[in-house]
């Protein structure tokens, strides 16, 4: 059922969005934009590590809660750089059709 | 338009489904299946430390980039780890209307 | 005046050491270890993501910092898995002579 | 014998600052300062999700050698950025007689 995380993600970004601006007391989202740019890169940063470690263990569970956080952290990211989701989807739809393999040597050499 | 993501990442799925036991000579998803977990989930750590970079030098460009590098290394790592999307987007559900200071209060005293 | 870092991480060394088996409630160290090699990796994971950001921020005070964390974190790792500082100095020594762009190849082609 | 990881730093130190300005084409190290700050970071944080990957699974051997990459590039990111050892050995220094409870509480809140 993988059309469920687009949905998912979604709802994900409305809240994130919603909580700009917000007290920084209540929400931790609102915390994170209060602590800017750099701090919530720090987070994203932690989060893949800790997304790492259950990868190497291959703790499922423990791997899909990570990977929620990742998930969270980069959408808020995304929130205070600007990004839209759709920009992001415009970039993974740009991909489509070049093989794995062309497409990472195209973008290893600039 | 958020709404475009969610059929980017089910279309990405679907490649990267495909790609298990290709050829790796032929697709770097397949090479990458063929790395093994450890492998796949270093390529994470090392997409996300680009993502932390121009996150905090807020190149709006360049982050979109490395955001597409990181859910396709993501998505691999969920392919290799027998994770489906819509287990993770049943894990984002989950803390829907939990307030986030409360959720991470949660998850950091188990 | 490079020769005082040698000293100083014999210093450190000796007290990480001596933390091992203390009370976790008292010192941080044997917080560390308490918690377990898996968390010490996450933590090395963590300040190495601090240092990234400061080395890309360009601030030699913070970078400094940033460094001096990663450090004491990379000892309580090697303690924790049983590696003495002079384990990774013969690895260094035993790297000596070779060009680094030889060494580089010769590491990545197994 | 953690006296002789000084030493070995020491003649490390020696040849990275060595390399500052020579040919790129010879010297990965050289190619490395040729390329700038932030890919020295970006590098320094590749190498550090590999030692996180080796502690974890508590390869004494592989992390041995990921720590000598890491203290590599950490020394290149230092003489990139104009530290010396001896401004990190001056904080390490500063750092001695707290308690490592009572510092990083310090330390996380400034």
């Amino acid at each position: 059922m993988p059309d469920k995380l687009g949905p998912a993600l979604e709802r994900l970004w409305r809240v994130v969005e919603s909580r700009r601006g917000a007290d920084p007391q209540t929400s931790y989202t609102a915390k994170l934009f209060a602590r800017g740019r750099e701090k919530i890169a720090q987070k994203l940063g932690e989060e893949a590590v800790e997304a790492v470690i259950e990868g190497v263990k291959g703790d499922r569970k423990a791997l899909t809660g990570e990977s929620a956080d990742l998930l969270y952290h980069l959408l808020v990211l995304w929130a205070e750089a600007g990004i839209a989701p759709a920009d992001v989807a415009a970039e993974l739809t740009r991909r489509e059709g070049t093989s794995g393999i062309a497409e990472k040597r195209r973008r290893k050499t600039p």
